[in-house]
């Protein structure tokens, strides 16, 4: 049974009530950062894997996309998409992204937004991936930071007595698998996987890597989220874009 | 004026006894994982920035390099080399890997051994670097890794009083440039580059990225150095293979 907080009441509501406010992590270093790698929606074919509320899949509409495949694990996340963000081009599907059975489509542009730390095997949805591109097709996607996920204790940033920051602890980062967290509930499960892992697979799938963005607050994130300076000292997140190879003849 | 240290008199004595105990991480962990990277040396034409005592470039030769450019700053190392590894294959020169004239040669396979954390200008060197391979060729590079670099103060095991390593500190990580450091003498001359940074200026060079590893021991490291375990909690180097792309007609 694949991990699905989004469907536990008290993890959705706490989540959701977050993601309203507009001041997130999201908000200021993650969605920046991802949506500076899309070279254009215009007429784009897109799938969102982890779609949520469907935000980036309306977002996607609004800059031209031609359709959006979005989904998600958790009904809970599409029945809200469905309500807010509605649209005869987005096509919403509630399912783990691992066993979405598509239908011989295939895509200019796939997005995953921090969903890709909740999967067992990597490896199997990169080749899922690969083989869902265009040629020439766009791969973006999100998650934490190996620097981030490495400790089994993931309490990690260590202070002293009066609770500064003294500096990020980082152990256990050859050992991937399951790290387990607190966030609104317990035994949330997260995978950790080094940062050769997360690159080779791609390379091995036969992308092409294009960028690699470790990114820090934009500016109105520091005014209404001063702790984002933060990133400064260790990078939350990872943005990876990789590219379907052309076949030239 | 570039740092040498390599001829500074206690460093250079200090340096060559320890590589010549054959008990270093050199041995265990960096020089297996370049050395796994490389495709062929079968009748290819290498440069080795940063050569050291030509070790390396021997290797090479005992492989069946047609020809090695070996280049070193320091005229300790060098004179090292030209009498311990001397060959009529290989060239060495005793010049600064930045400055280095080359006269329209161009190379099968550049290495560059912990040499790229000594060097500031990172974006020159990877320009000069593209420009110098053949189409097809390899560019196979170690370096510290960004974790191990990141912290300005870079004694980075934290400890219990017992003297047990607890976890490995990060900080500073955005904050690119130098790190000075105590290694047998003051004031040794690191630059900090983040990983982003380190991959991302090798693809806007026309380099296409191959692999990233960041290696463990190999087995006998761990019996003869069992220190070497400690690099499963974090990684001490980061070693990048990227090809010049193949122009197709």
């Amino acid at each position: 049974m694949k991990q699905n907080i989004y469907d536990n009441p008290i993890f959705f509501k706490n989540y959701t009530s977050l993601r309203e406010t507009g001041v997130t992590y999201n908000d200021f270093i993650e969605q920046p950062a991802i949506k500076s790698l899309i070279s254009s929606l215009k007429d784009k074919t897109v799938l969102d894997l982890g779609c949520g509320t469907g935000q980036f899949a309306n977002y996607c509409v609004e800059k031209g996309a031609a359709k959006v495949l979005a989904v998600d694990i958790s009904k809970n996340m599409i029945d809200k998409a469905m309500k807010e963000n509605n649209h005869e081009k987005i096509e919403y599907h509630c399912s783990p992204i691992e066993d979405f059975q598509f239908n011989h489509q295939t895509f200019d542009l796939i997005i995953s937004s921090l969903a890709i730390h909740y999967i067992e095997d990597y490896d199997s949805l990169i080749t899922k991936i690969s083989q869902l591109l265009k040629d020439g097709g766009e791969f973006i996607f999100s998650t934490e930071h190996p620097i981030v996920t490495a400790r089994k204790d993931m309490n990690n940033w260590v202070r002293d007595e009066g609770g500064n920051k003294l500096h990020w602890a980082v152990d256990h980062y050859q050992e991937e698998g399951i790290r387990k967290e607190y966030w609104y509930i317990d035994g949330v499960i997260k995978y950790h996987r080094t940062i050769s892992t997360l690159l080779n697979t791609l390379i091995e799938k036969g992308l092409v890597l294009e960028k690699v963005v470790e990114p820090t607050s934009i500016a109105i994130g520091l005014e209404k989220m001063p702790k984002v300076i933060n990133e400064e000292r260790k990078p939350s997140f990872l943005v990876i874009k990789a590219k379907k190879q052309e076949v030239k003849f």
